[in-house]
């Protein structure tokens, strides 16, 4: 096969195939994938086959935290590239509307990105992506630490609309990856104080390990917290933490999967407490990359496996097997 | 009596009582009360002797958007000031607070509010309050417009927290006073387009003649906007209008009533849209004296009627007789 | 001719010869322009062959204040917008660096902009651009007013950068066409108050009529200001005004001419006064365009002549003849 | 002596004189002052008797980094509180002015600021203060180090000033104390580089020993920063570093000495650079605390010398007896 990859072709129904190798355009880049990261969009996508209203109608390639080495370039592209090893950042904007001129790519209507609907992601050996979305690994990373700038992505976008640094006391919910990686990043913000919860005792453990504060669920909280980063998408975590908000306080919600959130009103108006929601990132990888580059973000106890492509079911299925599994990593050339 | 001030002493049970002329301590300023306008809050404490946690256990003086004359100045104060027409921001808060230091003092927990159990009110003859609290109102104005200063203020807040400016479109929910007022602050910003919306065509027609957009309430609306500003209190209202709201939007909780507030979490998260509640206002009082004295406001229509000190439970009940009714204003000295 | 064009060829030498007429690439639209500002900066390429470091060296088309009608439109683009009446964002940035994924696209060091070396303007009958720089005219809107959202544009860009809005009060340096610009963008933005000052009693006199207030070049303002928005490119009319400026305060440098800037350093620091320059604008097309439509800016006392294609040289030289001249407007097709 | 001070009688003459144990009033506290650091200001008004239009014309105590425990309380304070470590910040606001209630307390025009004429300074064995501006030592921490929080105040200033964080590429101008620690608070607050320059070697070797990049000052920067911190005081030092200055990038001048500062005219504008300066801090003492404890600044290698109070003189000539000196240290107690 000459681009081998993981297509999901039905729920439960994920399928390695060959796809054409695709050629890169005027201004993109060839990329060979050496390591993705398993989101729970894809394990949800091959579940569920839908999440929200984007719903796989066609047969889909899944994968979208990507990192590989330039193969080849298009029109426009700097031949020097070849060969780099770049982190792949999965939302292509349409860079004509208002949101993109802005600034929110991440809010363009008309982004394509990696394995959502009808787009094919990066469970394949080979991928194309515009070049400026191929963002140069710094020295010393491998192609693992390289793809997770998606995850990093994520928690570097929670703390700035949390308003993260030094003097903040941050609260996160939920120990899973997103979690443990919002809240490293939250430190790494220089905040005063990280704690994160979680109901299992298991992840607890890992937070500790990673050196952050670390509560029991159920407990409470003994100090306020200006930011709250929402990772576990449990209407009844927030609404447990929701007291622990300080005046003019950020709530941040990352997790997703309640349909509504219901807030105190009295609370949210006496503390004017900001609420909002993330959707993805916007120029956030280069960010990412150098927080990961310089050890400040540790991944290491977080990657719980890794597997060939030929196995990417069992990547996605890792956490039946294994409670203790955080994320697994897909090796399209293993 | 020297001193005839209105005074809450039970549910329904408001007494004019003669109290003490204050005398004005070091930095303050006594001021005879020429205008005070009536607050939901103030007819909410007549009514149930509460709202949320504050409640009436003593007897209490009720009224807090004043406006007067300064009759004397306590020590350290500008005796020029003496005569001058004031509008009195409400609320003393403690100065030393963090939230104080940080210039959120409507924030403070120590906060001093007229007509907040257990602090007296204006609607009495004489009040002190502290001279940096007491804004000189600018030339042309009279008290009953200065009083509006108060109102005014919670417009100019929300507009504040709304991002409210040119090329952003803005959506009131609520023709009452408050309403109104948001409203007619948000064009004074500049906004692109002011839409209200409200249950009764009365309060709708009133938004007409103050040239503002109107949308019956149960229309849809026909653009999206940049900043929604809540101003009934209803969950079913914002829940309608919730949709409507853009990427990177803005909600602004100013209706109080309702015990939470319930809001779309794939709406949230997908337009980024931020949410937060208003608690009264901070640094506005210059601002708000301007737009009155500049006419960017206009009161007129909404000033719906006067009444002596001694009919200030007439006041109080406007409503109950004339459904037209907005806003009264009670003359201390009339 | 089909596409008659004003060139400038050498200093002092601008001659009207025919160009092809452009046809719209993918996403582009073809505008037959009907309306085109005159700028300094197309005066300056005329007499000197250069700005800065942008130089001259080969015929160019002056030209960038454009609004015109689409004629024709590319791949990709609605068809629906033929005959649309359009303003022409003179600027297309590459959407690809850093600053355009950011927002700040004015800042992108590849952006082609009309009548700057190399590119050509637009003293044309047609030219063509991006359909998402193409900003539709709100309804009743004529091609000369809506070729005004680009001096607008840097009105706006100056309130913006200024924190300009209801409380805060402007000086404005300079009453040419862009101080009476800026200064009226600031009063639409809310200010408290706006003052311009000038050198020239007939342009202060503009000012006036404009309902401005107005200030001798060399009179001591009698209040602090909270946004200083120079418009002369003099470093005397600056050192001037400096210590007018409040604490917190802002300068926004929009006037070009001097090489440096020389500011009072214990006034900047004791006061903590922020200081930045503009360079063009980003995003603010719509809002100017509307500023424009609802009548919140003024143009006709700037708009002080118009000339047809052919006499573009005596529209570039308008202030020589009549020293009253403000903004002279050519029109392609008259 | 009951409470022996450091007088600064004229130039060049400090005395050791007793002064009244000052009692404390409503809401202060009298603090037993342990350590205090020398400040370039108190060298200056020693050499010079002034800074600027603040002129010592009476006998004053020089000293405003100070630390120590609570040995009395005044009416209204928690007793509680009696025998903490306190951090004093060393200015009290009005509390009252338009600076003070919007939270930008440290532009006070009538704050009253230790050591600057005519407010005694701390290098005394007793003051007072008011109870909120001073600030709770973190465990572990000593008064040596807590006094420090002074100078990592205005290091946190300029960082925040400077929008400092993740992914932002820092220079500082300048290893003496000040630039030592704004470098390490810039590193703190996640900075993605910080170089440090200056003139001397041995300077730069202490910068290199904390970790920090170090560039001779007469060498290029290799790259862009986004925060250009100055803490030299050097017109020429900013004028060779403004051209590395980024698109949107700040300057932050912290440094005094020089009258004007001059900026590149074209570059402001064309990089839209913003310039500003500092003037203390306002709410950073329990930052700059915590960044101490948590051992984020390293004060080790600038701490060079610590004296009894009766060497307070050797403590401010210490630069003049060894050139690698940085930051004196007066113990009251010792």
């Amino acid at each position: 096969m000459t681009n081998p990859s993981a297509v999901l072709h039905e729920i439960n129904d994920l399928r390695i195939e060959d796809r054409p190798v695709p050629e890169p355009g005027l201004g993109q880049v060839q990329v060979a994938v050496q390591a993705v990261g398993v989101c729970g969009s894809d394990i949800h996508y091959y579940r569920h086959g839908r999440i929200n209203d984007m719903i796989v109608t066609a047969p889909m390639v899944l994968g979208h935290e990507a990192a590989g080495t330039i193969t080849a370039v298009g029109a426009g592209v700097d031949e020097g590239r070849l060969g780099e090893l770049v982190a792949l950042e999965p939302g292509l904007p349409c860079r004509h509307c208002d949101q993109c001129r802005e600034g929110r790519y991440n809010l363009c209507p008309d982004v394509r990105f990696f394995a959502t609907p009808p787009i094919d992601g990066a469970f394949a050996r080979y991928v194309v992506t515009d070049a400026d979305f191929a963002f140069t690994a710094p020295e010393g990373l491998d192609a693992v630490h390289a793809s997770m700038a998606e995850p990093v992505s994520v928690g570097v976008w929670a703390s700035l609309k949390g308003a993260v640094g030094p003097g903040r006391r941050v609260l996160v919910l939920g120990a899973g990856p997103i979690g443990l990686i919002c809240a490293q990043v939250a430190r790494a913000y220089g905040a005063l104080s990280v704690d994160v919860t979680d109901l299992s005792s298991d992840r607890l453990a890992v937070a500790a390990e990673l050196g952050l504060g670390t509560l029991s669920a159920d407990s409470a909280l003994s100090h306020e917290v200006d930011a709250l980063i929402e990772c576990t998408g449990s209407a009844a975590a927030l609404a447990h933490a929701f007291p622990s908000v300080a005046r003019a306080g950020r709530v941040v919600l990352v997790g997703m999967g309640a349909d509504t959130v219901e807030l105190d009103l009295g609370l949210l108006q006496s503390r004017e407490i900001w609420v909002t929601g993330t959707f993805r990132y916007a120029n956030t990888y280069p960010t990412a990359l150098d927080l990961i580059a310089s050890h400040r973000i540790d991944l290491d106890p977080i990657l719980t496996g890794k597997f060939p492509l030929a196995e990417s079911e069992r990547a996605l299925l890792a956490g039946d097997e294994d409670p203790h599994a955080l994320k697994s990593i897909v090796l399209p050339w293993a």
